[in-house]
């Protein structure tokens, strides 16, 4: 019996100078004078094996030589300090199994692919250097959010999946027979959310949305997944308030748990960080327009921003932004006019360096007569919404709330081009395989 | 301008003695010579607040003498200890005045009404008493689970909802049309988690998964809550030590920081955190079949267990009980066999007090061959499953996983008859409203 212990890469600089068993997959190699030079990886981190020939018997050294990539391997071995090394360690190894050795070439070698083949083996993809560290990142930030809203006293709270009404109109849903009924895959929870809220106080989800958009961008999903809150008695100064330090946060969290991964996706950590200092910059949508217009891209009062002046708006602040106070006929019903109802307490942050709105929000109409009046206007019918007017007949309060997009903020904190890399299996117009 | 602080009932402890803001809604009320006693409630907690004649002007007491149940107000007056109140302090108000004042009477008056009634009124029901606690017990368990997770070092990661292939035949699914093709809503994300493990190591997700089945049982829900997590170089034992000290966990973790919600519902705390107790005993499916026919339950070999059966289990051991190695027919075809091919890798964790199953895991099978044999056994084509079959290609290892019922687990601890009360909006077959 052996009293070695098995470690996990990213332990490895607690064994300096021990003999350490790691069990992980073989990601890359070379050979060269007699020493094999084995890249293994165990989703934790990567480290280079070394096996020289004249430390092992020929028959182990032999074998080494014909192991194919991402082969499983229980590798034994000394953790040497080696300051060439990016984690700042190898292992010289004494021994070494494969589970399973490969036979067929694995499909991804590390060289250059096309796109269609990497989302074709997005289940293989997601080994590779560029792709395993986003998810990882993905990870980090998501818990960066949940601890942000935990520690502000928010409770975790959930709206269904299946709905029979739908928050933005019924084109782009995708749609389910329910026993003999229409149901619909949820667009938002917000709805929902402002009745956790009225009951828990302040409230949020992280979960999956779809939109059954035919758009074929570099932005859109057909399933991705928000961070939705709802914040009982707040009113719209303090939600963007409360949103800008939410991202500050979790951005800070990223980089200082997730600094190693950052860097190697070529993201400049320190750049990232002045980014999300406080305050964001918050203007008005008319500020907003003259600043599109005279960055050169045309646009008129009453158009909502489209990518191009998005992008405009992003490069004048090279911060997030908050635009404030849209027009009210362009946004959703629910968002509380002003009082000459031109105008709706609304902002949307957008992004710097082209990536678009992160976030959407509003403070809601918490009038029962503004709210029918504004459902009218926008042809809902009443029946489906019951529950929700209800929220206004019975102890409605001023609130505020927000839509975080998971996908396109992780696309921009990694700087990536395609939003379809920030999760394991994006779903997009041609594509629900794998 | 005033500077009473604006506090969280829950804070209310921090401010003995001083003068407070609080904004919520009236709970309940009665009044009784010449006081108003005032039920207030914030989300995060309920206070009385003590409104006397002799305090306040007529015109005040007066207006509060007519507030409706659920309208919002914004209380002032000072916090005093009272060792009778179930939060050891209630509010000498001085000032009250409604943001909302209800006009029509509130539907849930606190008295008994039909499951029916309450489910159609499920989003105000959440504010009630037997309501509102289960759901902060939900976040709670959740963020318990997250903790344990993240501390065992695992990756948050996420399966797909919508998906061309099915975990488990496709006879319960929710079909949508995905722009010309047939989609299908998830049953499990395990499949898709084998592929993230093998890429980040050790992975989970909490999402949500659907099945359309017609039961209508006190144990099923159409769209429910699963926690999955997925181990790479974890054999079958170890999957059983990892779910062990997981539910052991996080049950303490609620136990903990929710002992006032647990008690409002009647739990037994103390004895809570003796049944989760470690180690849970693990029996085999034969010794299992033997106890339960002892107990009267009759039940053959080959078969799966009924509610009765868990029911007999549960009882006999007064605790959580795995039931490990089935009989490989009656599991799905991931599970690695024995060597004789007779049994699986698998056990089931059964709650006490007739709950039914907790948690259903397994040792996946790594081989090629054998789960290639499987999946014809199981008359599953092998064309949307190639991705699948790749992770036993390239680099397989011994793993192991596991899927929790959330809403099952909760309604468990909560004590409670019935898993819809476990989850904001429950979808059952009948019910897809609000």
């Amino acid at each position: 019996m052996s009293s070695t212990p098995t470690i996990f890469i990213s332990e490895v600089g607690d064994h300096a100078n021990e003999k350490v068993r790691v069990k992980g997959w073989l990601y890359n190699r070379r050979s060269s004078g007699g020493i094999h030079f084995l890249q293994i990886r165990d989703g934790t981190g990567l480290i280079q094996g070394v096996l020289k020939a004249d430390h092992v018997d020929d028959e182990l050294f032999e074998y080494a030589a014909d192991l194919k990539l991402e082969s499983s391997l229980i590798v034994t071995g000394q953790v040497n300090e080696d300051e060439r090394a990016p984690i700042g360690y190898e292992i010289n190894v004494d021994n070494l199994e494969a589970y399973q050795a490969v036979e067929e070439d694995y499909p991804i070698s590390r060289k250059e692919h096309g796109v269609g083949f990497l989302m074709d083996n997005r289940h293989l993809w997601i080994r590779e250097k560029g792709a395993a560290p986003v998810l990882r990142i993905r990870h980090e930030f998501l818990q960066g959010l949940r601890e942000f809203f935990d520690n502000s006293g928010l409770i975790a709270t959930e709206g269904p999946i299946l709905t029979g009404v739908s928050v933005e109109g019924t084109t782009t849903l995708f749609e389910t027979d329910y026993f003999g009924e229409s149901a619909y895959l949820t667009q938002s929870s917000q709805l929902y959310l402002e009745a956790t809220a009225a009951a828990l106080g302040q409230v949020y989800w992280i979960g999956p949305v779809f939109r059954a958009e035919k758009s074929k961008t570099r932005k859109h999903l057909t399933e991705f997944w928000m961070a939705e809150a709802e914040l009982s008695w707040v009113e719209h100064d303090e939600n963007l308030d409360f949103q800008e330090k939410m991202l500050n946060y979790t951005v800070n969290q990223v980089a200082e748990k997730r600094s190693g991964e950052l860097e190697e996706l070529g993201v400049d950590v320190d750049d990232l960080i002045r980014k999300v200092e406080l305050p964001f910059p918050r203007i008005t949508y008319e500020e907003a327009i003259d600043i599109v217009n005279d960055a050169g891209v045309s646009m008129e009062h009453g158009e909502d921003f489209g990518a191009p002046a998005e992008t405009a708006l992003g490069d004048h602040f090279n911060k997030p932004v908050f635009i404030e106070m849209f027009p009210r006929e362009i946004k959703p019903f629910y968002m509380e006019p002003t009082e000459d109802g031109e105008k709706a307490f609304t902002a949307d942050l957008i992004a710097p360096d082209g990536y678009g709105e992160l976030i959407g929000g509003s403070q809601r109409i918490d009038d029962l007569e503004i709210l029918q009046r504004r459902m009218e206007e926008a042809g809902l019918p009443e029946e489906p919404y019951q529950w929700y007017l209800d929220l206004r007949k019975y102890g409605s309060v001023p609130h505020s709330g927000f839509g975080l997009g998971v996908e396109r903020t992780i696309t921009w904190i990694c700087g990536l081009d395609h939003v379809r890399e920030t999760i394991p299996f994006p779903r997009q117009i041609n594509r629900i395989y794998p």
